[in-house]
């Protein structure tokens, strides 16, 4: 075999350097020109944009393939690299002070017409860049999204391999064991009528592997949740896992930090200040209304309940006697007519609150608001003066109950307050989660999992709704890029831990007792954490969704539309696993064939 | 909250330096020795193992604490580093010059008696060793294949991201394209009754990325193949996946070598030279009888057709005149009973061959065979020179199609010859691979994938049994250790690739329709390769089997000790992805029960 010769350079890497070097290049066919008889060429690949001049009196190859040259074909050209004169210096590109003047032109590969523009200025629907996903990578912003994901993985190694992390690989079919999401389900074929799950994290196995007497642990792992698809999910997601055995939670966020700071170093420059902002869940929910607040602005919610002690007014009245709180937030000059402040009060009624008080303050400093009469002019100078008030201005305040009060205000204040673009890179780190979330019918559920050591034990038995956990957040822009949490190594508080949550000893051991034996021996106090990689890297490349920094996303109903997966297969392959698709699905299809 | 501390430093990091010092260690208990009332542990981390001395009668903690502490429990003790003394030096410890006098111990977790002893020198039955894994892995050669396991990626990414590879995840819920094994099926819940399969390979998301502009791809793929098990295969797997453009079979071997050299040199400390012995197929089986010779010892195979033109000897007349071939090797003195050669005999049937040829060769240098008499002086002392041959040795001659030879001769030399270790390390490249494997009703498969390019299309029409492709393997101690080769990036040629395998225009474009389409807009010319990390480093660590370097793996019919997986599941789960475990399986599990 004669090995073929495609190129002895790369088109973005010549320049003025290179001229009057005879040189092959290859690469896909950006743009065509004619001009005079010549013809110009953007040739493309991986690293930049070369011009070639085709001339076709100089033999470079027939004329019909001089012709017949159409964009994304693949060429390898030979020629001399060229200055190109001042006057025809392309200041746009980075080769722009050369050409290559071709010798020799080969076509590799010939390109049918394109679906749609290779062009970061064209707006193409979504549905057909997936379907032709490969054309649409080649696109400069998404190429440079490949490229930002494989630096910020690097980046993360790189930190991790500095401090003697060891990289292990833990399994992808597991026991099927709820963590909370569902489990993605794969049929055995040697145990008939069995199942393996794809796992939602590998948070057992890394903690077995504690157990193990690995000290320091971390794994780029794939992980799978079959939840009903929301806009920024993905059945199957990415995150950078760790685990460290006698560690603290402080040890572990300044891993985070130093792991966070080299990220954004590389991808976009910056070079973070340390320590991040730490903020307990208590002090996040007060000031932002949410766990994972966006501190590029202000805009803090601000508790007024202190100015209603003995109001008049009934709403804010009833609701502090029940426990409750009157909160608002300076949401500022935002200008609203009576139609807008309308809809914001229904924005309200669907986050669940009872009513939106808005408050717009007048140049003299008074407030027109529809409950302006039932407000003394204590309290609403008290207003005025807790949110600051300057005229223009918008108050809007809540009174119900704290977690409902948080949720509005929280929601509002993203709404009318949060910047665009990711210009500023704002990390923070949320810290002492409650242990459970308590359910509007009293049930509990792990506000984490149920492997996040309690702070106190007494407490977590003896007031669960209210009880801290060891777990820990860092949000990144008001978007929570990852948790984690200073675990539980003691067999007998896991099975406390079981049983608040109102698991039976018996369905314990049925899901969890294999693990829980584990930890009879020897278990060292451990801590860990997991970082959101598609999420991390959307953001610092200041994009939408995550759909774009992953190379092959499905769509949010889980299909990809350039393999056509999920699709049926034969009956005889389900035969083998021991499973018949069910008579109703059948009905249905020839209804979906039709 | 207070971060608890666990350690200043650790017990394998200490040495003579730190005489003086006083430090916190932590870690499990190796043993525990009590000699004229001092209590001595050997404290275990991942660093190594360090001497503590316990004096009950210095406080350092209660006494049913240290009267309690038994082998695996996981303590933090403080204390002063001191000098042993020379007498007490323990020199085959790397902390025997020192020990740590214990101020202060805290249990930090019990533990329940081990299930076996954490002994590298005691065996233990491997079910139980899974069942426990994570008691296994604290036993030091395991703990060494983590790190082994660790190390080898870690150097395989060195030598890509010198080389400016871009590291790029590829999806693992795919469409269902058979490639040769059987996948892995997993339901759909939004879109009941249809599947996704677990990838085989990235193979053909790979050739998208070249298709998308990606110059130089890896990645370190979970990959998956539902095979009924043989002793060295898993249903979930790890390959280092790769691929270029405007690459050729050259500087894929070469990239090849580099990884190999890198890894070998950080696992084994060994410098290993290059370029490394390259075989065509054709020679590998010649000379070895398999497609992955073991060239680390000779025995080869000598063609002896020549010597039997007008044989009187019927046997090897008649294969001779069938197109067939006479071949033996020289096994040496094996000083084998007749029994033990009869055993052979029955082997080489059991290999497909229609018989064995053995001669021993006597002091005079005459042959002893069952066959002598049919065979002239000629023929003997041809056979004799041919395979040099001295007394006592032992000579197998078999006669058959050049595959039977190939198959009974190469199973036989490595039976013979094969070094049981590992100590030599020995790579080589097979180039020039067959494109199909002839089944022995005449059908085609692809050798290695149907992607793979032919060498030449013509031939590949016209000869398809004896077409040569541009694939390539790498094989080590003769154990494949992956493949790869030069793509189809032609869609007419991959075409007419599924047109001689017979599979129909419709079947392909089922099946492949969406790759075949991707391959019109722009294709480059590619390349690439997979290696298996299991093996490799299975066989660096010169380990019978891949499951020593895999942390969790799963037993040769699939089950997980461990977790128990797979496992049945809630019929509620099923229903929501729209399948029910067929009747009989169900049925057969009232059986399983009882």
């Amino acid at each position: 075999m004669t090995a073929e010769q495609y190129r002895t350079t790369r088109p973005g890497l010549l320049g003025a350097a290179n001229v009057g070097q005879t040189v092959q290049v290859a690469g896909w066919v950006q743009t065509r020109r004619d001009h005079g008889g010549i013809v110009f060429v953007d040739l493309r690949d991986a690293t930049g944009v070369l011009q070639i001049v085709l001339d076709p009196d100089a033999g470079t190859a027939p004329e019909e393939v001089l012709s017949g040259l159409r964009r994304e074909f693949v060429i390898s050209v030979t020629g001399e690299v060229a200055s190109r004169g001042e006057e025809h210096v392309n200041p746009d590109l980075a080769t722009g002070e050369i050409e290559l003047v071709a010798t020799e032109l080969r076509v590799l590969s010939p390109s049918d017409p394109l679906p749609f523009q290779l062009d970061d200025r064209v707006d193409v629907d979504e549905g057909l860049r997936l379907q032709y996903r490969y054309l649409d990578l080649r696109r400069p912003a998404m190429a440079a999204n490949l490229q930002a994901r494989s630096t910020a993985i690097r980046a993360m190694r790189r930190v991790l391999d500095a401090q003697g992390f060891l990289e292990v690989e833990t399994p992808t079919l597991v026991a099927s064991t709820p963590e909370g999401a569902r489990d993605v389900l794969v049929p055995s074929r040697l145990r008939q009528g069995h199942f393996y799950a794809l796992p939602q994290s590998p948070q057992l196995f890394k903690q077995l592997l504690m157990i193990s007497g690995v000290d320091r642990y971390y794994q780029i792992a794939r992980c799978y949740r079959d939840e009903d698809f929301r806009a920024d999910r993905q059945i199957e997601f990415t995150q950078l896992d760790l685990e460290g055995s006698f560690w603290g939670q402080d040890d572990v966020l300044e891993v985070l930090e130093e792991i966070a700071v080299a990220v954004t170093k590389d991808l976009r420059g910056i070079e973070l200040a340390r320590p991040f902002p730490r903020l307990t869940w208590q002090e996040a929910m007060d000031r932002f209304g949410t766990d994972k607040p966006d501190t590029r602005f202000g805009m803090e919610i601000q508790d007024l309940s202190d100015l209603f002690g003995s109001t008049e007014f009934k709403a804010f009245a009833g609701v502090l006697a029940d426990g409750g709180t009157v909160r608002g937030i300076n949401a500022g000059a935002q200008g609203l007519s009576r139609a807008g402040l309308d809809k914001l009060v229904e924005q309200a009624l669907s986050l669940g609150a009872r009513g939106l008080v808005w408050m717009v303050v007048e140049d003299d400093g008074s407030l027109r608001s529809p409950v302006a009469k039932f407000l003394s002019d204590a309290e609403q100078a008290g207003i005025s003066e807790a949110l600051a008030a300057a005229p223009g201005d918008l108050l809007l305040v809540v009174a119900d109950r704290f977690s409902v009060v948080s949720k509005v205000l929280g929601a509002l204040r993203i709404d009318m307050g949060q910047p665009e673009g990711h210009d500023e890179i704002t990390f923070l780190m949320v810290t002492d989660f409650p242990m459970f979330e308590v359910g509007d019918d009293g049930s509990l559920a792990p506000m984490h999992h149920p492997f996040t050591s309690p702070e106190d034990v007494t407490e977590m038995v003896e007031s669960p709704g209210s009880a801290a956990s060891r777990a820990y957040d860092i949000v990144l822009n008001g978007a929570e890029l990852g948790s984690g949490s200073v675990r539980i190594h003691n067999p007998d508080v896991q099975a406390k831990v079981f049983e608040v949550l109102g698991i039976t000893a018996e369905d314990a051991t049925r899901r969890f007792g294999w693990f829980m034996d584990a930890l009879r021996y020897g278990t060292p106090p451990h801590a860990g954490f997991a970082y959101g990689i598609d999420r991390m890297v959307s953001i610092l490349q200041d994009l939408p969704n995550i759909r774009e920094v992953i190379p092959f996303p499905k769509t949010q109903t889980g299909n990809d539309p350039l393999t056509g997966s999920p699709s049926r297969v034969e009956d005889e392959q389900l035969g083998e696993l021991g499973i018949t698709v069910a008579a109703d699905v059948v009905a249905g299809w020839a209804e979906e064939d039709a």
